[in-house]
Order: structure tokens, then sequence, then C-alpha cells
């Protein structure tokens, strides 16, 4: 079964917007076992749209459109889809109250341009928009099918994920098709590739399909296979899955969707341990992260941002004579960091960092991506250097992740 | 003049690479007056190139290629270009002697497969890529171009820069486009939409088109035109800008391509003061925006993410009677966070926010999404309570950007 996307909106064309809905909703309909043929970025406007909607049709079975259905002059799609398909629009009293709803529970005025998002194409299936004002549609012809989803990423994402994916795997009858991802960090795709190309060949010849999926500082490894019988595909995938995980065992966090700090989360959570920061080049980004999930206050209780060294110093308590003999970038002043965070906040553990994210301030002796990160409890704990590359955003985020899984994997280990 | 971007490479159908590279040659492309009409992903796969560039060449001028141009077999681009243009691969000395040079420089053995690279269509320009080992080809046919480059970021964005851009600029004879970007926080799509309505038919009968981009809280409104004189598209351009800059005064907080922080940035910078926060339910997302850009260390001293009520009293010095009458998401107990992180980074201003983000926490007097922002100096501080929904990430985005907002409203307007 075909697939295609199309993305509307003139902010994508003229490089205002990156697209990433594309990607995220392309991975989605991977996974249900629909290949995804083609993806196309067009502007608001109908002609446009229509023709890109023949020429998708002709190629594929499910076209799905996100983009131009807010309530401005702007936002065509609705209207466009109304005349494809040769309907009217009519008033959807569900969505009204949903719509009225949405504005009275935010204390905003609603506007007549808000309340005509409930008019909606009489020939669609209406798929409800729980975080937001613009409904989904669902249109059929000839077997094919046709999804409008809003363009705002997480509003598309809720869309697909309850109504959009169940539908089209209802629908189109797609094949079984069974995902396994191992989720690994610290080692280099090519070095995991050499590790493992054993397995890699006993795979192809049980036809499960191996990707590699890298990402800053992590390699995902995904294991697919498809076939009639649930079982036996499910069965023969765990198999290498299993013997993946245990090759791999030293670099591996987790598997499926579990990001870095919930792995950590997991630990803590199973031990009743709690655990607080002290960032410098990191600036907030461990915080964020720790505190990004519903029930982080069980096991994070804070951290300390300091930017400046005389933060670290007020702050923290990191001697001036560590900064001056050390500087803010050493094993001592790190130490100094964590030993500051864990008093202040009584945390069972805590990391801490320091580095030169750039792109200034490096040295011959420290470049810029040194970072030092420390991790552990009052009692034990250990520093170690990093170097990570030159680019800002990655030495902050592989900084951040890397601090996270160095104190998992010393719990874990019972170094801590 | 009308250009269409075909991007290559079956990672970017299956969600495994977002494609950042056609935003990017998008932006370029209008930069000099090329209207893109459509950006196309396709995989690589030779029937399918080739039906794509029949689509794109039916529609538009100018077709710009990405991807496929690697030394590896699931590389086609060149040999399915070479057959649609009809012409035969020669050798090309240069490009071979760059491609021994590329490699001799590295110190990495050449293979054949590489030097295969300087196998060239005899019916292109070619496009000499100094960063890479494939060269960028241009073709052209009754008056309509097609370019070819590789598809990773920096060797394409060479080739553009050097070779592509000018050469299309003096190819097609442009009309001049001209963008302007107005960035506005905290108020609906809708409501800005009414507000403006007149100005709206204004830049209408001018010619002037006007898109609503909608982001968390933020709506940027961008205007454009183009035409054969530049000064004349700019002036009536620039008049409305201003129109409409003057009437959403009030929520406009850049324009461009500004983030909330650096606009924050820019006015502390202008006057050398310093910030510093302390968050509760942000968790370290506005000291993680305050510290992204390079020499944010100028302004930005640190801050406490104060997750746990005993890291609010002990660290912030919250008082314990705050808590316990006003509970932690109040406005003593915010206000009390602001003094503290003042207090410990001696910084001229702070932030503080504290909130119910959800799922769980809510009550029926603070329901999920409630939170107060406080924000000011030591002797002129003041607080508010937002709503914010029910989505635990938009919250604290949402929350985030209010923060910053709302400390540069006030320092602009003198308040604190």
């Amino acid at each position: 079964m075909q697939a295609e996307i199309i993305t509307i909106g003139d902010e994508l064309l003229i490089g205002q917007t990156i697209d990433t809905n594309s990607a995220w909703m392309g991975e989605q309909l991977n996974a249900i076992g629909m290949h995804v043929h083609q993806i196309s970025s067009i502007s608001d406007h109908d002609g446009h749209i229509q023709s890109a909607l023949d020429d998708a049709l002709e190629r594929s079975d499910l076209i799905l459109i996100t983009g131009g259905l807010g309530p401005t002059k702007d936002d065509v799609t609705k209207f466009t889809l109304c005349e494809y398909f040769d309907t009217k629009l009519v008033k959807n009293q569900e969505v009204l109250d949903g719509i009225e709803a949405y504005f009275s529970g935010r204390g905003i005025p609603i506007m007549e341009a808000n309340r005509l998002q409930a008019m909606l194409p009489e020939a669609c299936t209406v798929l409800i928009n729980t975080l937001g004002t613009a409904s989904g549609m669902w249109f059929e012809r000839n077997g094919k099918v046709v999804v409008s989803m809003p363009g705002v990423p997480y509003e598309m994402k809720g869309l697909m994920t309850r109504e959009v994916l169940p539908r089209a795997q209802k629908h189109f009858k797609t094949p079984f098709i069974y995902h396994r991802t191992l989720l690994t960090f610290g080692r280099g795709e090519s070095r995991i590739a050499e590790q493992i190309a054993d397995l890699e060949e006993q795979m192809h010849a049980q036809g499960i399909k191996l990707a590699f999926l890298p990402a800053a500082g992590r390699v995902k490894l995904r294991l697919s296979s498809s076939g009639e019988r649930e079982a036996q595909v499910k069965e023969k995938v765990d198999v290498l899955f299993e013997r993946l995980r245990e090759r791999l065992s030293d670099i591996v966090f987790g598997e499926g969707k579990t990001e870095m700090e919930e792995a950590l989360a997991a630990v803590l959570k199973e031990r009743k341990k709690t655990i607080a920061c002290a960032e410098s080049c990191t600036g907030g980004r461990i915080a964020a992260l720790l505190s990004k999930h519903p029930g982080s206050s069980s096991f994070f209780l804070g951290g300390v941002v300091a930017y400046s060294n005389d933060v670290k110093m007020d702050v923290l308590g990191v001697q001036s004579a560590s900064l001056e003999a050390h500087g803010a970038v050493s094993e001592t002043t790190v130490k100094e960091m964590l030993l500051g965070a864990l008093k202040l906040s009584n945390a069972d553990y805590a990391m801490a960092t320091s580095g030169i994210a750039g792109p200034d301030g490096g040295s011959e002796r420290k470049p810029v991506g040194t970072v030092w990160v420390a991790y552990g409890s009052r009692e034990k704990h250990f520093a170690v250097q990093l170097q990570l590359g030159s680019n800002r955003e990655r030495i902050v985020s592989v900084a951040t992740l890397s601090a996270i899984n160095l104190l998992r994997q010393a719990i874990l280990e019972g170094k801590v």
C-alpha cells in the first residue's frame, strides 16, 4: 500500500519553516506497513492543492495532508477539499461545542472565525481534534483515502495517533509489521556495524530488516519484519533482538521510544532515589530534560544553572582557589559543583557539567568541545572529560545526554 | 520565474532524516526572486526521479535536485540524469584531480568508486564542488534549467552560493521579491486578523500577500510582494509593515527571524544589564533558552531550578509560611522565588515561574495550566497569573516565552 504526504503552506516554500511533520508522519506510516512514495510541499493555493491531489491520487492509496486549516483568509485547504470532493459545508455541533469549550477554558473571547471552524464538509468523516480548533477530515473515493489535518505539530500528532493510523490500518488491511528498536549511546554507527556483522547477516537471511538511525550521540537499531503470521514474525525478531541487546549491552540504554532521561527516571523510581544537577555549559538542558515528563517531581528535586563563576562560588560553593588554579572547565570545579548541588538539594545523586560550548572561549589546552561531567553521590562520585567536536548545539546536547547516561550506568553498576 | 526543489533519498520518506536542505534552498531562491512552487521528496529510484522531473519541468523553469550522488550502488541520480538528457558520461580531468587531491589530503586510500565520480554527463556544465567529491551538474533544455547537487548540507550550500545562485540570476532575469515578517506574542491568530482587517484589505488591494504563521504563543505575520522595480515594491511593503507594527505594537516582539530570547538579549546587552531566573514548572527551559546563543554569558548569570518545595525554601529562601498559606503556585511564592534568584545571583533582573504543568496536580481553584510568572528587579517587580490550557508541553513552552516577554516589555516600558 502506497501513501503520500502533502504539506501545505507558503512558509515551507520560502524556507521560513522547516517541515518536520513529514518525517514524523513518514515514520509512523512505515510502522504500520504503508510505503511512503512521495512528500510534496505546496503553496496555500486552491489550484495547486487540487493538482497535487490529482497527482498523488493517481500514484498512491492514502494521501495525508497537513496545513491550511487555520481560521484566517490564507487558509484555504478546507474550502478546496470541499470543492474537490463536490460537497458542502455543514455545521458539526460536537466540534462547535469543543471550540466553545476550548475558548471558554482559556478565558479568551470566541470569534466568528473560530465558530466557522465547526463548518465542515458533509462528505467527510470528521476527526475530532482534542488539542485545537481545526478538525481532521477523512475523505474516501474509490477505496482511496485523503486525510486533512492541521499543520501544528502536536495537534497533527494527536490526530494521527488517535484517529488516522488506526483507521488506516483497518481500511487498508495492512500486513502485520513488527518493529523493535534497540537504543544505544556513545558509539558510532560504523563501529557498531562492524561489531554486529554476523548478526546482521543472520537477520538478512531471515528477512529481518536492520536500520541504523543515528542522532546526536545515539544510534538506534531498528529491526523490522512483516508477514501473515503474527506469532512467527514476532518470535524470529525477538530472538535476534535479544542477541543484539546482549552483544551491545555496554552501550544499550533502552528500547523502543524511551528517552535517555526516562531510562534514568526508571532507575531512580525503582530505587526511590532523588537527583539534582549543577549545570554550566548545558545551561539548564539537563534540568529541562529531567522535568520534561509527567511525574518527574517524584525524583527530580531541582538544580542550579551556574553560568557565571560568581554563581558557581556563591550558590554552589565552588572555591575561588579551584577556579583560579584549574579554571571553570576542570575536574576540580565540576566535582565541587556536584557537591554543591548535593548539599543544596539533599538529593541522593547529582550530575554536574562544565565545558566550552563555543564558538568562543576555547584554547589550545581546552579547545571548544571540552566538557567535564561529574556524577554520583556525596560519598562516591566521579568525573570524566569529554571532547564533543565544535558544533555548539551538538556539544550541549551530547553533554546533557552523557551526564544523564553516566549517572544511570553508575547506579546500575553499583558504582555510586 | 518558478522554481522547484526535488530532494532524493529513501531516508527522507521513512522519517529517518528531516529535510532541512529544502528550507534553506527555498529561502535562497526567494531572496533572488525565484518563486518556489513545490518541494518534492522522492526515493532513490530512476523511474521516480524521471517522472518527478517530467512533472516539475512542466510546471517550473528551474529545478534544483539534491541527493543520490554518492559513490555507492543506491545512488542513481547521475545515471538517471544522463539518460534523461540523452547524453553519455565522460571523464572530467579537473574533477578527477580534485578527487585525488581530496583523498591524498586526508590520507585515505582512494577507491575505484570514488574515481568514477569524475565521470560526468557530457551535456551538462560541471559545477566544481570544493567541499566534497560529488560534482554539481547544470543542464539546460528549452531555456529551462535542471541542477543536481549532493545532499550533504554544507556541500550543497557551498555549491548553491558559489555556483547555482549567481548562474540562476543571470540565466533568468528574475523579478524582485520582498518579504518582511512581524513577530507577535500573546494573542491568537483570529483576534489579530479581526484587529487588522482593514490593513489586510489594503494589502490585498496593493498586491501584498499576508500570511499568518502561528507557533506556541506566537503569531508571525509575513508580508510579501514582488515586482520589476525594487524600490517601489519595498516602499509599498514597508509602509504597510510599519502600519501593522503600530497597530499591533502591544504584542510585537521583533521582526524577521528573531527569537524571543534574542529580543530580550538585545535589550539587556544594550543596557548592559544582567539576568537570572528561578524556575519551578518551566524546569530549566528559561535557562536553556537564555544560554542557547553564543555570547549569552555576557548577560545571563544563572538560575535555580526549584522543582521541590525544599529547594524553593533552602536555596531560594521561600518562606515555609508562604508555601503553607498560599501554596507553591501563588503570587507570594513566585515573588519570593524571584527575590531569591536576584539575591543569589546579584543580577539586575530576574524571572520566576511556578505553575501546574499537569497532567496531575490540578485542583478546582488551580487547574492544570495555572502558572504564576514574576519578573523585574529587587526594587520593582510584578507577578501575573496565566492560564495556559492543558497540554504539558505547551504550558511549559508558553510559560517560558511569557516570562521572557514580560520582562522584556517591562524593561522597555521602564516599569522595572
